[in-house]
């Protein structure tokens, strides 16, 4: 049968680790898991007490398109919380994960062939659901000295969309208050929609992130209950858009998803009660974050820029290896350590490049630490 | 900011029938629900029951971009249980609800501007979603001597793919083993994917419905535990795709979603198993149908098929008005029923028509027929 031309997106590496991963541990190996872009933790307990009350009164049928409208209110509190920003519940909408939300501004937006600016290093699957969607992709290639994140002198003239994330993954790098007012200040200049993904917001570490929203309400958002909520695989996020794209986005959603999921709405709602919980977990990624600083150069990984946020330490090691993939697969067999190539973020400079993650336990970053240790003193 | 013309895809009409439902019962009348396409039964109790159990013990983040292994493995089962047939589950995608599948399969096999063909009546999310992945929607006009089932006659040249309910939304006829071979088969050779959407399989009422894979194994076939399975709000479903296609669709579904909701897997793999609990909501959709096609023509709505499965009759009400939408609002207002105007299935014939929905309890059902027969004996 037919196949398309846009179905043609790039594996991911990733898997490739995930899976040599998983046979190490088949055939009797120990592995320390820094490729996981996941929190270990489980979604909030009192998340997880809501939904199994709620299982027991409602026949948790459809939801409205937009989302739960109390689970909208409260997130629109967040942003008063968090930020202290006024928004109007009405322009949240509640998406399946992120992965839903970029469906649905990447439609909402975008027409066949335009050309969405995208950061690299980023997250892979921006690329190829542009691709996807029948748009095109156009990398921005970034600045060491501006922490791998773009400035308006890095964008290309005739962009219909630039899609930003901050705190970024592979880098946690964040745009401070007037580096993503200039990103935001060009694209309305020139009639560029401009889409923030703020997923990893409330990880962060020495200052608050700073949403999109502080800046303009000509813009979307993009956020998710996947990482400081730690729910990913219950995929349930939220986008925030401008008052004039409501309706626009409703429709699309009551096609493309009819609604998020039930349940996962539910358990939502509630897990932003569960502060307790939310911040001792925050308490173990600071504690995990220090170790790695400190423990990575000790390696001799020695090119690294602190990250602000998130739960990744994008390291340089163009010095080490032209063949990151190959490296990478060197250090999973010989030290036990699962990373990830910076392929995956950076096709072009990627090769010389790891990312390592801190999202699982302090006792798994101390022991990855010291076999990374061992392992680069052993070479 | 700019919005995509692709994002221009109409309003489902039942919404607005759903919000003056709704207003109705705020002021204070009582609405007899016929317009909705979901169960009023919740979840199995085994799924709810199982998926208590596994939040206490698994933190339950993403899975595999294919589903759950042992979710996969117990679909495939189901293909021998219900038609005989031996599947392989490497064919079986997890999907986050047909919705997801809809998303994955237009994807994988059609590019900006291809065409495919889709039967009216129909789905009308089936053209909206096409319309927004920057594809080509057209509608093929079905006849009532075909039951509203499209026949290769019917089919336009040069199609990319062409797309098939079986029991169909809004008429739930059936298209028969010959039927449907004849449709795969000029499909297949004028180099037109066929899309089988069997999401209604399972709520059949004198013979199995028949799946596209008893016929070929070069389809895609999309499912959902949303009508049979009674899990509407848990956006969870199938698709079963060519061998070598599962690549090409993992790709996109690990870049697209990620995975589908793993609570929702979980509750879905125990779902398959409450094989009473869910025969008594056969029991339940059978007596309302029993009840539908002898008090809908009582009533004057003398111009239905018996519908072979789903939940759905409709009616040629052509003979009562000519606009179908205003007739709905008539009906809501002087009998306190709602139901759906035919013009969401079908923009050019849709005037003249009405669905009833009978998926809520039979005492709705009975009390629902006698409103409308005392509405048309005063009209």
């Amino acid at each position: 049968m037919r196949n398309s031309r846009r179905s043609e997106v790039d594996p991911f590496i990733v898997m490739d680790v995930m899976e040599a991963a998983r046979q190490a541990e088949a055939s009797g190996q120990h592995v320390i898991h820094m490729e996981v872009g996941q929190p270990g933790t489980p979604a909030p307990a009192g998340a997880r007490a809501a939904l199994t009350r709620a299982m027991g009164a409602d026949p948790l049928g459809y939801t409205v398109s937009l989302g739960l409208p109390a689970l909208r209110e409260r997130i629109a509190g967040l942003y008063q919380d968090w930020y202290g920003v006024d928004l109007d519940p009405a322009r949240v909408v509640v998406t399946s994960g992120s992965s839903g939300a970029f469906l649905l501004a990447f439609s909402a937006l975008f027409d066949s062939g335009d050309k969405v600016g995208i950061g690299a290093p980023g997250y892979p699957s921006y690329r190829h659901i542009l691709t996807a969607l029948g748009l095109t992709p156009v990398m921005i290639e970034t600045a060491p000295e501006n922490r791998l994140q773009p400035v308006p002198g890095d964008l290309p003239p005739d962009l219909a969309g630039l899609m930003v994330a901050s705190p970024a993954n592979p880098t946690g790098t964040m745009l401070d208050r007037d580096a993503l007012a200039a990103l935001i200040g060009a694209a309305q200049a020139n009639g560029t929609a401009f889409i923030s993904d703020e997923i990893y917001h409330g990880i962060e570490y020495e200052r608050k992130a700073v949403t999109a929203l502080e800046i303009s309400d000509d813009v979307y958002v993009i956020n998710s209950f996947s990482k400081y909520f730690s729910m990913t695989g219950w995929r349930v996020g939220w986008m925030v858009v401008p008052e004039d794209h409501v309706r626009a986005v409703e429709r699309l959603a009551q096609n493309m998803f009819i609604c998020a999921p039930h349940v996962s709405q539910v358990a939502a709602l509630a897990a932003m009660d569960c502060t307790d919980e939310l911040q001792a977990n925050m308490a173990v990624y600071a504690e995990n974050r220090r170790l790695m600083l400190e423990g990575l150069p000790d390696a001799g990984f020695t090119e690294i820029a602190p990250p602000d946020g998130a739960f990744y330490v994008y390291a340089d090691v163009s010095a080490l290896t032209s063949d990151s993939r190959a490296f990478a697969a060197e250090i999973l067999r010989e030290a036990g350590v699962a990373v990830t190539p910076g392929l995956d973020f950076d096709a072009a400079r990627g090769a010389g490049t790891l990312r390592f993650s801190y999202a699982r336990s302090t006792e798994d970053i101390r022991e990855g630490l010291a076999r990374l240790k061992a392992f680069m003193a052993a070479r």
